[in-house]
């Protein structure tokens, strides 16, 4: 950290910082400039509320952090890319991995038939809500534990992994016992006690970006998770908030390959929730794989204009296999590889 | 609602929205344009997911909703104010009403120095937190129980009514065992079960907007407390985010002036979030009571460097004095009222 | 500045980030922290592009800038405010100045009317645009030099002074011959050319800060024209472009109260395009004043609702008047001045 | 356009409504909700500031636009895709288009040396700003006219056209005489003199995006260009300002997919300004192609760090290479031709 007096700043005020400096067990050193005088902070850890602290402090302008408030998720810290498995799938290795299925989960058989439609079409995991977060109180809000155990006859019918929001901590006994893997939703993005309570488990957790957050706190936010002791977290990119209507949100790819960089953990592009037009999903899917996205979440409805939710968002089957077969082609030019089944192996 | 069909849909696309509409029970009535249909919705409600629904028919480019989504929050609901009471004293009536208190409850010494010297100085409810959400997993995160015991008993030797933070649902029991006002942090906003959960408390809720929130999103917020039955909801802008860093975030008084319009509920004003800088909490208070604000809910900390969070934003006692004084010249200018108590009481 | 390295950064590349600050005559001096090195940068003045072109070197991780990259807009600079003399008024001193007018002079009855009106209720400059910039081709763009011509009718016959906007430099001589005040509309805030051509005016400049500027390019752009010889700069707050859409723009009033600090400029604030409706003006018009602004500029309309432009957030002049009055009341309160003219002077 | 009367509306207040459209020519179509009145305005054109007039009447809440406000940059009005011709180079066609060289004509050298690097490696046309806007007064501004010069040796002894930016309608003459594209510059995407000047021209326009422009204003800039007469507009994405910092701009690709839809006109990607970070360059060009870009644009330096401007986004030849090599297995695979230069033909 560097802290950045104001030009006049007196003796004693430098002094202040120092001594303040020394009751964290850290040293300051100065570099006398033209025009103020700039401490560097030496010593470790930096405790996270010292920037604050020194700010109100008279005479200091501003703090200045250096190194990445995150540890764990951090690719200095770990090198290597980390590859999380789910069930047979591996997540975040050569190999893309495509989640597909409905926004909600609505009844038997629209589930089933989105299960076994998009296993056919190639997606290694069955994404569905079962506890709906809407804007609108007056909204189709899920099944609940309905939802959940028609998530897993779906399972049990395909063979594909489950993937299924978590929206409190008192529900994560109950979604565990479902679940492959547990979606913290972009809201709750920083709903420190959910992420605490998914950390404490041994599921892989796929973590939304949320709407308004920056790429330091998303990543913050997964090294909550894995402060817990949990490492397998996913990120996923859904799109952020801008002043731009045109779309429900801006997909921002710029993060997914920054992460890449930042962070060893997976990261999984949501062109559905990025874009909020079905038509602009196939387009942003394979932009996300271009820009290096380890895999795709879409949504997909077997009859898009009757979904309870999202349905401007849901591609039809048809669609969702043609992007498939785009994705793949995609994924080869990249050096990178993503399986369609065979029709003929149903 | 009003539904946009693309130019050149065909009469068979257009039927098809009208079947839609009467599975609701609604009505549509065309209305054909120079180059396109567009489709006016007759009859209520207007279920909350049917724009996207219809959006994903063909020949639909667009769908425009005309009445808000909210209806308990709405003043054409509720035409005169909302007073909500909290032990003696109102808020939203012709008085406005301060609350001031350290970010953190930190000790009991802190605690009731803050309270004491903010009281003296006109306040009428204590803020501090017992719970905080913190970005980092590695921040001081707050006493707990422990803290509301000190609230309580600040509350008692000073009279102050309480106002403090409740991060999870499970959590609202304990903290409404304590606190006067339930606080719904920014990062909340859209915590669902959250909002439901003190929804059916009788206790008020201090609702703060999200930092990338709506102002509709924010009053649907509103909405998810009082259809539970809690009609006592204040609400607060902290600031929101936007591309100027300089602040810590853009306080948006438009959305105080404009919430005073759409609705009828008290709306108080966060000066040291929406800037996070002490130096700007003054004038940036006496702007939000021009502005339309019935309140300010303000940091202070008899020691700010010394703060476990949020120290470059606190006002020390006599700051804080200073700005009682001017805050109550403004309130007097604009025909209200805030009273300072005379330091003789003491 | 600052150069923090990247972990593991050689002494090689070390050596050539100091090598090439030696090319700028600057000194670097090296700080070994724990995990990387920070190299702090001694010396001046600091060339404008050496962070970006320090940051393309290998094992640089990224640099942070200290001082503030403005000198004569700057307050460290001149530490004194800027009072702007135009005619016999002064723009930041004590007394408040109000700016008012139509958004486009429409006729000479409209402009005459309008500047009667306002003069009356106290406004000490006429504002008016002759050269609009319009979203759309195919929207009123102003009378032109006839539009200039009823400017100056107007204030021979009202004692006013003028404010109007120059779109681009070839117009600044014929701008100049009727203006008193150039003013550089929000859309040109970076419109270089144009802001060195009014700089080497002697007339003082109203400069609007862009939708999507930063505080610290609003003042660079201060610093494009004072560093012509102009000094006169006068800012003008008008609302940031946000991904709220409730009301047109977010009007900024913390950069009100922060530029009063970082600059000695003038601040003036436009509440019709800081919030786009017109029964939003008088609350933020108060709310400006209470956050520090040296006055206001506000669109008056004689009859908004036929009005070419702006018709929508543009006031009567009865609610002018009513306006006029509550500002003076919050003036006083403040410790200012702001006199309505009494009615019985005209 | 819809116009949305206030619950409680008087037929006074929806009579004024009409009257008004009639005076335009202009007829209201009454439609009578449960809770309001609406009211659909038929007839054609809509003048545009119509919306905002209406607004300005009592009883009208809100005016609702349904058609696009611009015609000729419309895919409703010419369906099929627009190709721009620069000498022997066709824009906007099957063949993906890159444009590369320096953000900066330096030297002579540099210049060169860049033009031949990037032909040999499939760029078809050459990029290099002579008048460049800068954010400080105190940065590098351009060589002016002989960086023009420079850019035409460039051209005669590569056969590469030439794309570089005019700042402003008096320079519009000089820089025609030079380069076969014009580059409006995105904090020019407004200036509407200087649209209208090259919309004059019949040289073709590569036009930027504002950093705060929606695609709607970006879309009317064009129209602006195509109203004088020139149809030969070339859209470029450079990314929009939002809150996010760890990358210089966000690159929105969802804008390039939608723009594809809405409009005829070629779309170039711009990932150096969208980024900001050499680094993202290759993943985020290839994320562009793959969301159904025409082209690229992107800065190469022979020597990044000694880059006089906006050297830590360039690529150096080396990487501008291996770039265009995966660039080519991306447009392949989505059924597009990218053809570098085999590097025998040198």
């Amino acid at each position: 950290m560097i802290v950045v007096m104001r030009p006049g700043a007196t003796t004693m005020q430098i002094n202040e910082v120092l001594d303040r400096l020394g009751t964290f067990n850290l040293k300051g050193e100065l570099s006398q400039g033209e025009e103020r005088v700039v401490i560097g902070v030496l010593g470790a850890p930096i405790p996270a509320g010292l920037g604050q602290a020194l700010e109100a402090l008279p005479g200091v302008e501003k703090t200045l952090r250096i190194t990445a408030p995150y540890k764990l998720a951090s690719r200095e810290f770990h090198p290597l890319d980390t590859v999380v498995r789910v069930r047979d799938v591996e997540i975040g290795g050569n190999e893309l991995v495509v989640m597909a299925g409905p926004c909600s989960v609505e009844s038997r058989d629209q589930l089933l038939r989105t299960a076994e439609g998009v296993r056919e079409r190639g997606a290694k995991l069955l994404r569905g809500g079962a506890y709906k977060p809407r804007t609108s109180p007056y909204a189709f809000r899920g099944l609940g534990e309905q939802g959940l155990e028609l998530l897993a006859e779906a399972r049990e019918r395909t063979g594909l992994a489950i993937v299924t929001e978590v929206m409190t901590p008192a529900d994560v006994p109950v979604v565990g016992q479902y679940t492959d893997v547990f979606q913290i939703g972009a809201r709750n993005m920083q709903n420190y006690l959910l992420l605490e309570e998914v950390g404490r488990t041994d599921k892989p957790v796929l973590l939304k970006r949320g709407l308004a957050a920056t790429i330091e706190e998303w990543l913050l936010a997964a090294e909550y998770i894995m402060a817990q002791g949990n490492r397998q977290v996913i990120l996923c990119e859904r799109g952020i908030r801008t002043f731009e209507t045109a779309t429900r949100n801006t997909f921002d790819l710029n993060a997914v390959a920054l992460v890449k960089r930042l962070s060893h953990l997976p990261v999984i592009a949501d062109p559905s929730h990025g874009t909020g037009k079905w038509y602009l999903v196939p387009p942003l899917s394979l932009a996300a794989i271009a820009a290096g996205a380890d895999g795709l979440i879409v949504e997909v409805h077997p009859d898009p204009d009757r979904a309870l939710s999202d349905g401007a968002q849901s591609l039809t089957l048809e669609n969702f296999g043609r992007l498939m077969q785009q994705a793949q082609a995609v994924a080869q030019a990249l050096g990178r590889s993503l399986t369609p089944e065979p029709l003929s192996t149903i």
